[in-house]
């Protein structure tokens, strides 16, 4: 069934009971039991510029050093109260060295052993942790190229959500999710499914193509999401704020410092997580998202809604045109070794193709027959 | 251990690894194993004068009408995907019948019938459910006093989450939490403990003395609250809103209406929560609080927050004053007839008087020699 | 003296005593006094689908219907004691028929009548008004070409100001200024200052080509403003908010419509006047600009600020691009017959020419060797 | 005419041409013209405490320090481009030492010297200026006894409007309004008006005691206000906000510093003005007033708002009560040889009395036969 045979909500997209992705080319299922991840809980970020790097991220973010050396800080947002939600290491190559997960129990890490190698991926462990304030640890190269990382035991630090005399106006308050860039989404879709994920929205076509799919552990609309284009990569970290004028007010301070190139896209409201967002560009081009309020997932029977690939609504609910470059860039991810993965190139139909330039259209009513007026950007590219 | 013993974090409270409540007279933990519960879900009130709340929840506030008949009416929340989060239903008596849970799975409705039974408990259960909208139900009269629901099959309605043409500058988007007040907190801490909820916040005295403490099932604040008083009561029913600046339009509005004295405290920042909230009472006098932003609990290790009873700022980080009614006034609740519980006195210390008037005290900097300034109106009660 | 000559400010724009701004070509100065102006109080808009203007102005904007027959709609903002603010009156060609200024005093009305008498301008004067709830009134085509009006009488009505419960998320409470297309801005912003205006900010180049004026009555940034283009049009007329959030809910209502096709340019923050913004076409293609936030003005020494044209934080203060249909677009406006008034073609630099594509550039840190990423899509247009 | 005799409008206040506002024992007109004011523009503060009191008004609120040395600090608010609008100077009493304002041009010292000349007050006039940063200056001690300085030469400094990076989430950006306690109301009007300014509002009873009033020179609702009490005494300083989360911000930090006792009354909405406010106690006990939100008044028949005294949303639109050393509590005001003005008591009703306790009474609606619910705390002190 495509987007084509259902009815639409009264916002326009389309509700089902379960994600309606079939994989041709799936990864195989394991037997043993997937681990039981509690929430995206950190990345690990190569940064080539350590001091650039924390300019941006601590100066101008506002995120709090919970330590720090000459090759690596250690960061968190507000009202978190383990040791970090992002690690800068200085490194040659920028790029992801990992995207880490928290885990139930101590016993979940065997589990995950059990699950990566019954799929011959590449699997280590340390109980001291591969950084510092984690302690034992699973590092894998998953079926799909990222690095994943699964953790439970960690130093806690001061949970600073009522220490508003350290709050700036754009304050982050929270890590929120990634978003990984793949060339074969329903593959990702259905392996992460394996792993105990559950998608909350996607974006398909009428030729069930599936152009992007959000996943969630924790109770909100994704601690992930699988994005289609060249990969793997990944398209960005979000941190959350409380409101949304903390997100205008990180757009206002990069304007008052010259820096408001560092805004590749945004802010806009999306249409998928109904979101209010922003999307910057750290000093090596990794990008980040500011973002707030999106919905509770955490029921069972959450309805899954699915956007029409050529609803111009769906990446932004105001109809503001996406930018090429948030299609195309993304950021290298590392193997085990701290090499780059290769990169593979996207085989089905890409999202900017279809809904912009000559090849693409977009609707703002689905069923207008009027042109949308030319000064809408997102016809011009 | 005992507050005193204790070191304060920097924003005056204390962190444990677990609620360190011990209860003397506990209720026995059964050994059939709870359900498993996702969140509370509804609140069923019933109300004397059905047009009189209809025009409080609908006209004033907002809440949208799923159904309605001659006697009573379904609303729910912008963001709700199930058929209700509130119930009105006309009645006799301003009474609550029902605190209704949603379970993971049609056999927790199984567990729940034996774990309640098994504790000697009124138990009852209806395949086509108490009410509108649901399946399979089960109420039971709890330990405590309390009617307590639990169900999962339940009708799906549309989200309107996205429809911002009919969001009021009030918007409520989700029913957030239950209050009940009860005799004895550390009792009712232990026994819904067995339930399945873990303690995020509580508030005692230097004897060990446990005035109120807050417990979750989704990675919020709470999902319910014991509050110590009379009881078994119903101290309130809490909904959401994205942002402060939504619930002082609720204010504005009843301003407005000229009908400013349905507000009872606030608006104001708790200290127990973080969260911004205001509280109403209904035409019948059910308490209402609008809430937002408290923080993500859902890790197994949330550090547990405990308040001094005499730090000022507890209950409204400013230090305004909590008026003596929010203390005092709540709601019957029903038992499985129909009929009122009957009302037990609290014999544990009243954390209104020992915070305000001759007998009690109340401090903003737990070593200030110095008196607090006399225009603070908290110590003129 | 030009932009380059000029230190900037720590923001990166220039402050002056006074306008730095040369005509050429000045209209003359009367000998008779100005009237004095006391703000910008309404336009008359011609529109050629009066429903369809009504559900743009009333069921998605929320303006306050103070009047309305089968060709009229007499329209106010919620904090306005005047008739109206806006009046929408059905015409064959959607145009302009009148930029309406409030005098002080009856008097100022024959002030009017003799300065414009003096200029050679068409003047026509009405005891009842042009239009309903406006008594004694002067229109004139002004030297620009622009359907000017000045009134002083005036039916109050009342100011809604307190009437929350009749706020929407999105509420409009003020009328703020006019902006007005002109070929030549510095012939526009002497012949206003001889009408009592203040220029408070401006854009020009090193060449001293100015393109764009910003001029005051009331302490606010304008009562109106000149842009470069073909002319005389209207480019947009504005409306304020409290807060941003207002403007970022019109946004949202406009997506859950299915309208977001209204949204030409924005929200963002402007660079000059430090405004918060958005802006729409109404059904005829009219812009509205939705405005909030910029700074008192009142002083007789207010520094001027001069922003140079290829400061790409300018009309954005975070960088983001402005549409070419922004640029290019505006209304036409009637002369006093109500026939459209024929547009001149501006034979200066075009702001959009000198900033964008191939022949323009544009700077995000003035002395920046490097090219701004390509991510930025300014630069691809 | 009493308020009782008028027709209240739908937000239960009443309207007037002009302020209904009789004096018995008027300061009599100077035939002297009096100076043009521009604006309220300083107040100069004597502390006791000069590090505390930079401490309170730089580290707590953000206020920019133009220039500091050992005995004074100049503070400016980040929209200012004039050298200060607060001056605090280290001396043995707390009081205030000039309610200070800003005139259109120099010879408008000239008329303030005749003006007051002319009424028997004592004047100083200093070409250099009685501060920093300030020129030519005429400081009076007005028929009332408040030490009010008149200047209009100025050192320009920067206006950080634009400087984001310096915002804090509770960036005052403006100066409002002062407020001056005095013990007949309608003399303190009655003299104002000869000063030039209009009456916005005011507080009455049925018997056409009057309150407090509230009275403009810049187009917002006042640049001062007359409270009726013991005087001459200064009642608060107000500064402006943007929204009405940074008020909040305040407060969340004042709780986060455990400084919380500083908070007298609020965050809340006025009846009066309709702004949102809050009242903060400095270190010496001097009131400062965070405000936002009022409307435009510049017209010169802008509608005269008059409040029964009895409405219990006059002060608080929410019906929160006002703490009773809101009503008693105020700064001395300096004669201009620098000792306290002597006080004189109120012989006219007291605002507190009239309204709560035994002999006083507040509706929230007229002609509610109802008594208020007791929860509410503005009826139980």
């Amino acid at each position: 069934m495509t987007v084509n045979d259902r009815t639409p909500t009264s916002s326009g997209f389309y509700v089902t009971e379960e994600a309606p992705i079939h994989a041709d080319n799936p990864v195989r299922t394991p037997s043993s039991p997937a681990p039981d991840i509690l929430r995206c809980a950190y990345m690990e970020l190569v940064v080539t510029d350590l001091a650039a790097s924390r300019e941006f991220y601590v100066d101008v973010l506002g995120l709090t050093v919970t330590e720090e050396d000459a090759e690596t800080i250690y960061l968190r947002s507000l009202e978190e109260f383990i040791h970090h939600n992002l690690v800068l290491r200085k490194g040659p190559v920028a790029a992801v060295a990992a995207f880490s997960y928290r885990v139930r129990t101590p016993e979940d890490l065997d589990k995950a052993v059990d699950f990566y190698t019954e799929l011959g991926c590449r699997v280590q462990r340390r109980e001291d942790g591969f950084v510092k304030g984690i302690g034992d640890s699973v590092r894998v190269e998953d079926p799909l190229g990222f690095p994943y990382e699964f953790f439970h035991a960690v130093e806690h630090v001061e949970r600073l959500a009522w220490r508003y005399d350290l709050h700036t106006p754009g304050a982050l308050v929270r890590l929120d999710h990634f978003n990984q860039v793949t060339p074969d989404v329903p593959k990702a879709v259905r392996h992460y499914q394996d792993l105990g994920f559950r998608v909350t929205e996607d974006i398909q076509d009428s030729d069930g193509v599936v152009y992007a799919a959000w996943m969630r552990r924790k109770p909100t609309v994704h601690d992930t999401a699988a994005t289609g284009g060249d990969g793997p990569r990944m398209h960005h970290v979000a941190f959350a704020t409380h409101e949304k004028h903390n997100i205008l007010a990180i757009c206002d301070k990069l304007g008052a410092l010259r820096r408001s190139d560092a805004i590749e896209r945004g802010p806009g409201r999306h249409g998928v997580s109904n979101a209010f967002y922003l999307y910057l560009r750290d000093p090596d081009g990794h990008r980040v998202e500011i973002y707030t309020q999106d919905y509770y997932t955490g029921d069972p029977d959450n309805p899954v809604v699915t956007w029409d690939v050529h609803d111009n609504q769906r990446r932004d609910w105001w109809g503001n045109p996406v930018v090429p470059s948030w299609y195309t860039e993304a950021s290298l991810v590392l193997d085990l070794d701290g090499n780059p993965q290769p990169v593979v190139a996207r085989t089905d139909a890409s999202e900017m193709a279809v809904t912009i330039g000559a090849d693409g259209f977009s609707y703002t009513r689905k069923d207008d027959a009027e042109e949308t007026p030319e000064y809408k950007l997102g016809h011009q590219l």
